[in-house]
Protein backbone atom coordinates (compact mmCIF):
# COMPACT_ATOMS: atom_id res chain seq x y z
CA UNK A 1 0.00 0.00 0.00
CA UNK A 2 1.07 3.43 -0.90
CA UNK A 3 1.59 5.97 2.05
CA UNK A 4 -0.82 7.64 3.92
CA UNK A 5 -1.63 11.23 3.05
CA UNK A 6 -1.65 13.71 6.13
CA UNK A 7 -5.72 14.37 5.86
CA UNK A 8 -5.76 10.20 6.87
CA UNK A 9 -3.29 10.47 9.38
CA UNK A 10 -5.19 13.00 11.31
CA UNK A 11 -8.28 10.87 11.32
CA UNK A 12 -6.13 7.81 12.21
CA UNK A 13 -5.00 9.93 15.29
CA UNK A 14 -8.10 11.46 16.56
CA UNK A 15 -9.54 7.67 16.87
CA UNK A 16 -5.94 6.91 18.85
CA UNK A 17 -7.05 8.85 21.59
CA UNK A 18 -10.95 8.14 21.56
CA UNK A 19 -9.69 4.60 22.18
CA UNK A 20 -6.79 5.11 23.85
CA UNK A 21 -4.11 3.18 21.60
CA UNK A 22 -1.76 4.17 19.33
CA UNK A 23 -1.32 1.92 16.12
CA UNK A 24 2.33 0.68 15.80
CA UNK A 25 1.47 0.21 12.11
CA UNK A 26 -1.01 3.02 11.48
CA UNK A 27 -2.02 1.23 7.82
CA UNK A 28 -3.51 -1.80 9.74
CA UNK A 29 -6.02 1.03 11.21
CA UNK A 30 -5.92 2.68 8.11
CA UNK A 31 -7.59 -0.32 6.22
CA UNK A 32 -9.41 -1.39 8.85
CA UNK A 33 -11.52 2.12 8.42
CA UNK A 34 -11.79 1.67 4.25
CA UNK A 35 -14.95 0.50 3.23
CA UNK A 36 -15.34 -1.24 0.26
CA UNK A 37 -16.78 1.70 -1.75
CA UNK A 38 -13.79 3.88 -0.82
CA UNK A 39 -11.23 1.18 -1.48
CA UNK A 40 -12.94 0.64 -5.27
CA UNK A 41 -13.18 4.34 -5.59
CA UNK A 42 -9.05 4.91 -4.98
CA UNK A 43 -8.00 1.69 -6.87
CA UNK A 44 -10.05 3.37 -10.08
CA UNK A 45 -7.76 6.25 -9.32
CA UNK A 46 -4.37 4.05 -9.27
CA UNK A 47 -4.08 4.42 -5.44
CA UNK A 48 -3.63 0.84 -3.95
CA UNK A 49 -5.79 0.39 -1.32
CA UNK A 50 -6.93 -2.72 0.68
CA UNK A 51 -10.85 -2.45 2.20
CA UNK A 52 -11.66 -3.74 5.56
CA UNK A 53 -13.40 -7.10 4.37
CA UNK A 54 -10.65 -9.32 5.22
CA UNK A 55 -9.83 -7.61 8.67
CA UNK A 56 -13.42 -7.58 9.61
CA UNK A 57 -13.79 -11.56 9.02
CA UNK A 58 -10.80 -12.01 11.80
CA UNK A 59 -12.30 -9.13 13.65
CA UNK A 60 -15.49 -11.34 14.20
CA UNK A 61 -13.97 -14.41 15.75
CA UNK A 62 -11.49 -12.31 17.65
CA UNK A 63 -14.43 -10.37 19.35
CA UNK A 64 -15.97 -13.89 19.64
CA UNK A 65 -13.82 -15.10 21.52
CA UNK A 66 -13.28 -12.16 23.92
CA UNK A 67 -17.12 -12.77 24.80
CA UNK A 68 -17.00 -16.26 25.10
CA UNK A 69 -13.73 -16.02 27.50
CA UNK A 70 -15.45 -13.27 29.60
CA UNK A 71 -18.64 -15.12 29.48
CA UNK A 72 -16.73 -18.74 30.65
CA UNK A 73 -14.33 -17.06 33.40
CA UNK A 74 -16.82 -14.21 34.98
CA UNK A 75 -19.89 -16.38 34.74
CA UNK A 76 -18.86 -20.09 35.93
CA UNK A 77 -22.64 -20.08 36.87
CA UNK A 78 -24.11 -19.66 33.54
CA UNK A 79 -24.48 -22.74 31.33
CA UNK A 80 -23.47 -23.64 27.69
CA UNK A 81 -27.16 -23.02 26.62
CA UNK A 82 -27.05 -19.65 28.37
CA UNK A 83 -23.51 -18.82 27.08
CA UNK A 84 -24.42 -19.34 23.45
CA UNK A 85 -27.51 -17.42 23.69
CA UNK A 86 -25.80 -13.84 25.52
CA UNK A 87 -22.82 -14.66 23.01
CA UNK A 88 -25.21 -14.39 20.04
CA UNK A 89 -27.20 -11.25 21.18
CA UNK A 90 -23.55 -9.51 22.20
CA UNK A 91 -22.05 -10.23 19.05
CA UNK A 92 -24.62 -9.01 16.78
CA UNK A 93 -24.81 -6.18 14.15
CA UNK A 94 -27.04 -4.38 16.84
CA UNK A 95 -24.64 -4.58 20.08
CA UNK A 96 -21.69 -3.80 17.59
CA UNK A 97 -23.01 -1.19 15.86
CA UNK A 98 -23.80 0.48 19.33
CA UNK A 99 -20.91 0.10 20.47
CA UNK A 100 -19.04 1.30 17.47
CA UNK A 101 -21.37 4.80 17.80
CA UNK A 102 -20.12 4.70 21.11
CA UNK A 103 -16.40 5.71 19.82
CA UNK A 104 -18.02 7.49 17.17
CA UNK A 105 -16.47 5.09 13.95
CA UNK A 106 -18.78 6.57 12.19
CA UNK A 107 -17.02 9.63 11.36
CA UNK A 108 -13.70 7.91 11.06
CA UNK A 109 -14.82 6.01 8.18
CA UNK A 110 -13.63 6.20 4.98
CA UNK A 111 -16.38 5.84 2.30
CA UNK A 112 -16.94 6.11 -0.98
CA UNK A 113 -18.96 9.08 -2.48
CA UNK A 114 -22.66 7.16 -3.05
CA UNK A 115 -22.06 5.46 0.16
CA UNK A 116 -22.02 8.41 1.70
CA UNK A 117 -24.69 10.14 -0.09
CA UNK A 118 -26.76 7.08 0.67
CA UNK A 119 -26.15 7.42 4.35
CA UNK A 120 -23.14 4.64 4.94
CA UNK A 121 -21.91 6.70 7.74
CA UNK A 122 -24.86 6.19 10.15
CA UNK A 123 -25.39 2.65 9.03
CA UNK A 124 -25.54 -0.46 11.43
CA UNK A 125 -24.31 -3.10 9.28
CA UNK A 126 -21.31 -1.31 7.88
CA UNK A 127 -21.18 0.48 11.35
CA UNK A 128 -20.75 -3.27 13.19
CA UNK A 129 -18.30 -4.11 10.60
CA UNK A 130 -16.01 -1.38 10.79
CA UNK A 131 -16.04 -2.48 14.51
CA UNK A 132 -14.78 -5.98 13.82
CA UNK A 133 -11.95 -4.66 11.71
CA UNK A 134 -10.74 -2.64 14.14
CA UNK A 135 -10.83 -5.16 16.44
CA UNK A 136 -8.43 -7.66 14.17
CA UNK A 137 -6.32 -4.30 13.75
CA UNK A 138 -5.73 -4.33 17.83
CA UNK A 139 -5.24 -7.92 17.47
CA UNK A 140 -2.44 -7.88 15.02
CA UNK A 141 -0.53 -4.89 16.06
CA UNK A 142 -1.02 -5.43 19.53
CA UNK A 143 -1.80 -9.20 20.53
CA UNK A 144 -5.33 -10.49 22.17
CA UNK A 145 -4.42 -8.33 25.37
CA UNK A 146 -4.81 -5.04 23.19
CA UNK A 147 -8.04 -5.86 22.17
CA UNK A 148 -9.18 -6.92 26.00
CA UNK A 149 -7.67 -2.87 26.96
CA UNK A 150 -9.79 -1.10 24.38
CA UNK A 151 -12.87 -2.91 23.65
CA UNK A 152 -13.70 -5.06 26.89
CA UNK A 153 -15.59 -2.65 28.38
CA UNK A 154 -17.31 -1.76 26.15
CA UNK A 155 -18.75 -5.30 25.25
CA UNK A 156 -18.78 -6.10 29.53
CA UNK A 157 -22.01 -3.89 29.77
CA UNK A 158 -23.82 -5.83 27.27
CA UNK A 159 -22.48 -9.10 28.65
CA UNK A 160 -24.08 -7.92 32.05
CA UNK A 161 -27.04 -6.66 30.81
CA UNK A 162 -28.08 -10.05 28.90
CA UNK A 163 -26.90 -12.21 31.67
CA UNK A 164 -28.92 -10.90 34.21
CA UNK A 165 -31.76 -10.48 31.99
CA UNK A 166 -32.47 -6.57 31.66
CA UNK A 167 -31.97 -6.92 27.73
CA UNK A 168 -33.91 -9.39 26.18
CA UNK A 169 -33.37 -12.05 23.35
CA UNK A 170 -36.65 -13.66 23.65
CA UNK A 171 -37.13 -13.40 19.75
CA UNK A 172 -40.93 -14.09 19.68
CA UNK A 173 -41.75 -11.10 21.75
CA UNK A 174 -38.96 -8.81 19.79
CA UNK A 175 -40.86 -10.26 16.94
CA UNK A 176 -44.10 -8.89 18.35
CA UNK A 177 -43.16 -5.46 19.72
CA UNK A 178 -41.48 -5.05 16.08
CA UNK A 179 -44.97 -5.76 14.25
CA UNK A 180 -47.17 -3.51 16.33
CA UNK A 181 -44.44 -0.57 15.79
CA UNK A 182 -44.28 -1.22 12.42
CA UNK A 183 -47.52 -3.42 11.08
CA UNK A 184 -49.95 -2.55 13.69
CA UNK A 185 -50.85 -5.92 14.38
CA UNK A 186 -49.86 -8.93 15.56
CA UNK A 187 -48.02 -11.94 14.28
CA UNK A 188 -49.24 -14.92 13.10
CA UNK A 189 -47.66 -18.60 13.41
CA UNK A 190 -48.90 -21.33 11.29
CA UNK A 191 -46.84 -24.92 12.03
CA UNK A 192 -47.04 -27.96 10.70
CA UNK A 193 -45.46 -31.40 11.86
CA UNK A 194 -43.23 -33.29 9.55
CA UNK A 195 -40.79 -35.98 9.31
CA UNK A 196 -37.89 -33.98 10.67
CA UNK A 197 -40.34 -32.66 13.18
CA UNK A 198 -42.05 -29.16 13.07
CA UNK A 199 -41.63 -26.54 10.61
CA UNK A 200 -43.50 -23.28 11.45
CA UNK A 201 -43.79 -20.11 9.21
CA UNK A 202 -44.21 -16.72 10.80
CA UNK A 203 -47.06 -14.85 8.87
CA UNK A 204 -47.24 -10.77 9.14
CA UNK A 205 -50.27 -9.39 6.48
CA UNK A 206 -50.11 -12.20 4.68
CA UNK A 207 -46.74 -12.35 4.16
CA UNK A 208 -44.33 -15.45 5.55
CA UNK A 209 -41.24 -13.36 7.22
CA UNK A 210 -39.45 -16.42 8.63
CA UNK A 211 -39.35 -20.19 8.31
CA UNK A 212 -38.37 -22.46 11.22
CA UNK A 213 -37.25 -26.05 11.43
CA UNK A 214 -37.32 -27.34 15.08
CA UNK A 215 -38.23 -30.69 16.98
CA UNK A 216 -40.87 -29.26 19.01
CA UNK A 217 -43.61 -26.15 17.77
CA UNK A 218 -42.02 -24.08 20.05
CA UNK A 219 -38.78 -24.28 18.89
CA UNK A 220 -39.68 -23.74 15.48
CA UNK A 221 -41.71 -21.04 16.49
CA UNK A 222 -38.53 -19.71 18.22
CA UNK A 223 -36.51 -20.18 14.74
CA UNK A 224 -39.14 -18.76 12.66
CA UNK A 225 -39.58 -15.43 14.84
CA UNK A 226 -35.85 -14.98 15.36
CA UNK A 227 -35.44 -15.02 11.74
CA UNK A 228 -38.15 -12.88 10.78
CA UNK A 229 -36.73 -10.42 13.45
CA UNK A 230 -33.45 -10.37 12.02
CA UNK A 231 -34.93 -9.61 8.12
CA UNK A 232 -37.13 -7.43 9.35
CA UNK A 233 -34.71 -5.23 11.04
CA UNK A 234 -31.83 -5.60 8.09
CA UNK A 235 -34.47 -4.63 5.59
CA UNK A 236 -34.83 -0.81 8.28
CA UNK A 237 -31.53 -0.51 7.71
CA UNK A 238 -30.62 -0.95 3.88
CA UNK B 1 -13.65 -30.53 42.28
CA UNK B 2 -12.48 -33.55 44.14
CA UNK B 3 -9.02 -35.05 43.89
CA UNK B 4 -8.15 -36.90 40.38
CA UNK B 5 -8.50 -40.85 41.07
CA UNK B 6 -5.16 -42.14 40.01
CA UNK B 7 -6.65 -44.33 36.88
CA UNK B 8 -7.73 -40.94 35.76
CA UNK B 9 -4.06 -39.42 36.18
CA UNK B 10 -2.55 -42.24 34.33
CA UNK B 11 -5.24 -41.33 31.39
CA UNK B 12 -4.37 -37.62 30.97
CA UNK B 13 -0.30 -38.52 31.33
CA UNK B 14 -1.11 -40.51 27.97
CA UNK B 15 -2.96 -38.07 26.25
CA UNK B 16 -0.29 -35.39 27.42
CA UNK B 17 2.44 -37.40 25.80
CA UNK B 18 0.42 -37.82 22.71
CA UNK B 19 -0.29 -33.87 22.30
CA UNK B 20 3.30 -32.78 23.82
CA UNK B 21 1.69 -30.50 26.04
CA UNK B 22 1.96 -31.18 29.91
CA UNK B 23 -0.58 -29.42 31.61
CA UNK B 24 0.14 -26.90 34.95
CA UNK B 25 -3.46 -27.65 36.15
CA UNK B 26 -4.56 -31.47 35.26
CA UNK B 27 -7.83 -30.60 36.24
CA UNK B 28 -8.72 -28.64 33.41
CA UNK B 29 -7.58 -31.27 30.89
CA UNK B 30 -9.77 -33.72 33.00
CA UNK B 31 -12.94 -31.70 32.50
CA UNK B 32 -11.93 -31.54 29.14
CA UNK B 33 -12.04 -35.12 28.63
CA UNK B 34 -15.81 -35.88 31.00
CA UNK B 35 -18.53 -35.97 28.75
CA UNK B 36 -21.86 -35.28 30.12
CA UNK B 37 -23.14 -38.58 31.18
CA UNK B 38 -19.97 -39.48 33.03
CA UNK B 39 -20.14 -35.94 35.14
CA UNK B 40 -24.25 -36.88 35.58
CA UNK B 41 -22.65 -40.86 36.36
CA UNK B 42 -20.52 -39.04 39.08
CA UNK B 43 -22.65 -36.74 40.53
CA UNK B 44 -25.34 -39.48 41.11
CA UNK B 45 -22.66 -41.39 43.20
CA UNK B 46 -21.60 -37.20 44.92
CA UNK B 47 -18.85 -36.70 43.32
CA UNK B 48 -18.81 -33.20 41.73
CA UNK B 49 -17.95 -33.26 38.85
CA UNK B 50 -18.27 -30.77 35.26
CA UNK B 51 -19.00 -32.01 32.69
CA UNK B 52 -16.79 -30.49 29.24
CA UNK B 53 -19.51 -28.42 28.25
CA UNK B 54 -18.98 -25.19 29.18
CA UNK B 55 -15.30 -25.46 27.69
CA UNK B 56 -16.41 -26.68 24.62
CA UNK B 57 -18.48 -23.70 24.47
CA UNK B 58 -14.99 -21.51 24.76
CA UNK B 59 -12.92 -23.97 22.74
CA UNK B 60 -15.39 -23.23 19.58
CA UNK B 61 -14.09 -19.75 19.60
CA UNK B 62 -10.57 -20.53 20.49
CA UNK B 63 -10.61 -23.32 16.97
CA UNK B 64 -12.35 -20.87 15.43
CA UNK B 65 -9.54 -17.54 15.61
CA UNK B 66 -6.69 -20.06 15.42
CA UNK B 67 -8.34 -20.89 11.48
CA UNK B 68 -9.19 -17.33 11.19
CA UNK B 69 -6.00 -15.92 12.09
CA UNK B 70 -3.91 -19.13 9.69
CA UNK B 71 -6.35 -17.95 6.87
CA UNK B 72 -5.73 -13.89 6.94
CA UNK B 73 -2.14 -14.07 7.54
CA UNK B 74 -0.60 -16.90 5.27
CA UNK B 75 -3.55 -16.44 2.50
CA UNK B 76 -3.09 -12.76 1.69
CA UNK B 77 -4.81 -13.28 -1.81
CA UNK B 78 -7.83 -15.15 0.06
CA UNK B 79 -11.36 -12.99 -0.56
CA UNK B 80 -13.38 -12.45 2.69
CA UNK B 81 -16.08 -15.15 0.72
CA UNK B 82 -13.17 -17.47 0.51
CA UNK B 83 -11.62 -17.26 4.07
CA UNK B 84 -15.30 -17.68 5.18
CA UNK B 85 -16.41 -20.98 3.35
CA UNK B 86 -12.92 -22.43 4.88
CA UNK B 87 -13.33 -21.66 8.20
CA UNK B 88 -16.86 -23.17 8.39
CA UNK B 89 -15.31 -26.41 6.23
CA UNK B 90 -12.11 -26.41 8.78
CA UNK B 91 -14.24 -26.00 11.79
CA UNK B 92 -16.88 -28.30 11.13
CA UNK B 93 -17.75 -31.25 13.27
CA UNK B 94 -16.80 -33.47 10.18
CA UNK B 95 -13.04 -32.20 10.32
CA UNK B 96 -12.98 -31.24 13.62
CA UNK B 97 -13.70 -35.35 14.70
CA UNK B 98 -11.09 -36.67 11.80
CA UNK B 99 -8.46 -34.54 13.89
CA UNK B 100 -9.89 -35.97 17.58
CA UNK B 101 -9.21 -39.56 15.87
CA UNK B 102 -5.44 -38.42 14.82
CA UNK B 103 -4.87 -38.02 18.32
CA UNK B 104 -6.80 -41.25 19.66
CA UNK B 105 -8.74 -38.31 21.75
CA UNK B 106 -11.86 -41.46 21.58
CA UNK B 107 -9.62 -43.53 23.88
CA UNK B 108 -9.11 -40.89 26.34
CA UNK B 109 -12.84 -39.97 26.66
CA UNK B 110 -14.34 -40.57 30.12
CA UNK B 111 -18.28 -41.47 29.93
CA UNK B 112 -20.94 -42.61 31.50
CA UNK B 113 -22.17 -46.69 30.87
CA UNK B 114 -24.98 -45.98 28.67
CA UNK B 115 -23.19 -43.36 26.16
CA UNK B 116 -20.32 -46.33 26.29
CA UNK B 117 -22.71 -49.06 25.40
CA UNK B 118 -23.98 -47.05 22.51
CA UNK B 119 -20.51 -46.21 20.90
CA UNK B 120 -20.11 -42.68 22.46
CA UNK B 121 -16.48 -43.63 22.32
CA UNK B 122 -16.43 -43.41 18.62
CA UNK B 123 -19.28 -41.36 17.56
CA UNK B 124 -18.33 -38.01 15.66
CA UNK B 125 -20.57 -35.25 17.36
CA UNK B 126 -18.95 -36.08 21.15
CA UNK B 127 -15.27 -36.54 19.45
CA UNK B 128 -15.29 -32.89 17.57
CA UNK B 129 -17.09 -31.37 20.75
CA UNK B 130 -14.55 -32.98 22.97
CA UNK B 131 -11.16 -31.96 20.70
CA UNK B 132 -13.02 -28.11 21.34
CA UNK B 133 -13.28 -28.57 24.85
CA UNK B 134 -9.18 -29.82 24.79
CA UNK B 135 -8.96 -26.49 22.77
CA UNK B 136 -10.34 -24.50 25.28
CA UNK B 137 -8.52 -26.04 28.33
CA UNK B 138 -5.19 -25.68 26.15
CA UNK B 139 -6.16 -22.19 26.33
CA UNK B 140 -6.53 -21.58 29.79
CA UNK B 141 -3.59 -23.51 31.14
CA UNK B 142 -1.19 -21.88 28.67
CA UNK B 143 -2.29 -19.03 26.56
CA UNK B 144 -2.94 -18.97 22.45
CA UNK B 145 0.58 -20.00 21.66
CA UNK B 146 -0.27 -22.96 23.90
CA UNK B 147 -3.06 -23.75 21.34
CA UNK B 148 -1.04 -23.25 18.24
CA UNK B 149 1.87 -25.50 18.93
CA UNK B 150 -0.41 -28.26 19.71
CA UNK B 151 -3.27 -27.52 17.27
CA UNK B 152 -2.54 -25.98 14.02
CA UNK B 153 -0.32 -28.36 12.60
CA UNK B 154 -3.42 -30.50 12.40
CA UNK B 155 -5.42 -27.51 11.47
CA UNK B 156 -3.06 -26.55 8.32
CA UNK B 157 -3.74 -29.65 6.63
CA UNK B 158 -6.95 -29.42 6.29
CA UNK B 159 -7.19 -25.35 5.43
CA UNK B 160 -4.54 -26.04 2.69
CA UNK B 161 -6.93 -29.08 1.42
CA UNK B 162 -9.99 -26.38 0.91
CA UNK B 163 -8.06 -23.73 0.00
CA UNK B 164 -6.42 -25.18 -2.88
CA UNK B 165 -9.80 -27.28 -3.75
CA UNK B 166 -8.19 -30.54 -3.26
CA UNK B 167 -11.45 -31.11 -0.86
CA UNK B 168 -14.87 -29.89 -1.54
CA UNK B 169 -16.91 -28.17 0.09
CA UNK B 170 -20.15 -27.63 -2.47
CA UNK B 171 -23.38 -29.03 -0.79
CA UNK B 172 -24.88 -29.21 -3.42
CA UNK B 173 -22.13 -31.96 -5.05
CA UNK B 174 -21.97 -33.54 -1.77
CA UNK B 175 -25.73 -34.26 -1.37
CA UNK B 176 -25.87 -35.31 -4.67
CA UNK B 177 -22.94 -38.53 -3.53
CA UNK B 178 -24.46 -38.72 -0.75
CA UNK B 179 -28.39 -39.61 -2.09
CA UNK B 180 -27.07 -42.10 -4.59
CA UNK B 181 -25.20 -43.50 -2.23
CA UNK B 182 -27.93 -43.84 0.35
CA UNK B 183 -31.03 -43.56 -1.27
CA UNK B 184 -30.06 -44.71 -4.35
CA UNK B 185 -31.68 -41.71 -6.00
CA UNK B 186 -30.68 -37.91 -6.93
CA UNK B 187 -32.11 -34.97 -4.89
CA UNK B 188 -34.73 -32.92 -6.75
CA UNK B 189 -35.26 -29.20 -5.75
CA UNK B 190 -38.50 -27.15 -6.02
CA UNK B 191 -37.61 -23.79 -5.83
CA UNK B 192 -40.89 -20.91 -5.94
CA UNK B 193 -40.03 -17.08 -5.90
CA UNK B 194 -41.41 -15.24 -3.11
CA UNK B 195 -41.74 -11.51 -1.55
CA UNK B 196 -38.17 -12.66 0.06
CA UNK B 197 -36.55 -13.86 -2.81
CA UNK B 198 -36.29 -17.26 -3.44
CA UNK B 199 -37.16 -20.14 -1.10
CA UNK B 200 -35.95 -23.72 -2.45
CA UNK B 201 -36.91 -26.90 -0.65
CA UNK B 202 -34.70 -30.25 -1.68
CA UNK B 203 -36.63 -33.53 -1.93
CA UNK B 204 -35.20 -36.92 -1.42
CA UNK B 205 -37.46 -39.73 -2.47
CA UNK B 206 -40.47 -37.92 -1.62
CA UNK B 207 -39.40 -36.03 1.43
CA UNK B 208 -38.16 -32.35 2.09
CA UNK B 209 -34.90 -32.64 3.60
CA UNK B 210 -33.83 -28.92 3.60
CA UNK B 211 -35.32 -25.74 3.01
CA UNK B 212 -33.02 -22.62 2.37
CA UNK B 213 -33.96 -18.80 1.72
CA UNK B 214 -31.97 -16.88 -0.88
CA UNK B 215 -31.41 -13.68 -3.16
CA UNK B 216 -31.29 -15.67 -5.82
CA UNK B 217 -32.55 -19.36 -7.20
CA UNK B 218 -28.95 -20.98 -7.37
CA UNK B 219 -27.73 -19.32 -3.24
CA UNK B 220 -31.11 -20.55 -2.07
CA UNK B 221 -30.73 -23.91 -3.70
CA UNK B 222 -27.34 -23.99 -2.15
CA UNK B 223 -28.47 -23.11 1.30
CA UNK B 224 -30.94 -26.02 1.17
CA UNK B 225 -28.26 -28.66 -0.20
CA UNK B 226 -26.15 -27.37 2.87
CA UNK B 227 -29.36 -28.49 5.81
CA UNK B 228 -29.94 -31.35 4.33
CA UNK B 229 -26.41 -32.52 3.89
CA UNK B 230 -26.38 -31.74 7.61
CA UNK B 231 -29.17 -33.00 8.51
CA UNK B 232 -27.90 -36.49 6.30
CA UNK B 233 -24.73 -36.46 8.03
CA UNK B 234 -26.14 -35.97 12.03
CA UNK B 235 -28.86 -38.68 11.52
CA UNK B 236 -26.21 -41.23 10.39
CA UNK B 237 -24.25 -40.67 13.66
CA UNK B 238 -26.96 -41.06 16.21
Amino acid sequence: MEELRNGERAVLKELERIIEYEFTDKKLLFTALCHTSYANEMNQINRAIESNERLEFLGDAVIELLVCETLYKEFPESSEGEMSQVKSAVASEETLSEIAKKIRLGHFLFLGKGEEKTGGRTRNSILADTLEAIAAALYLDGGFQTVKNVLKKYLDNYILDYISGKKIFDYKTKLQELTQELFKCLPKYKTVENQRGFTSQVIINGTVYGIGQGISKKEAEKIAAEKAVKLILNSREV
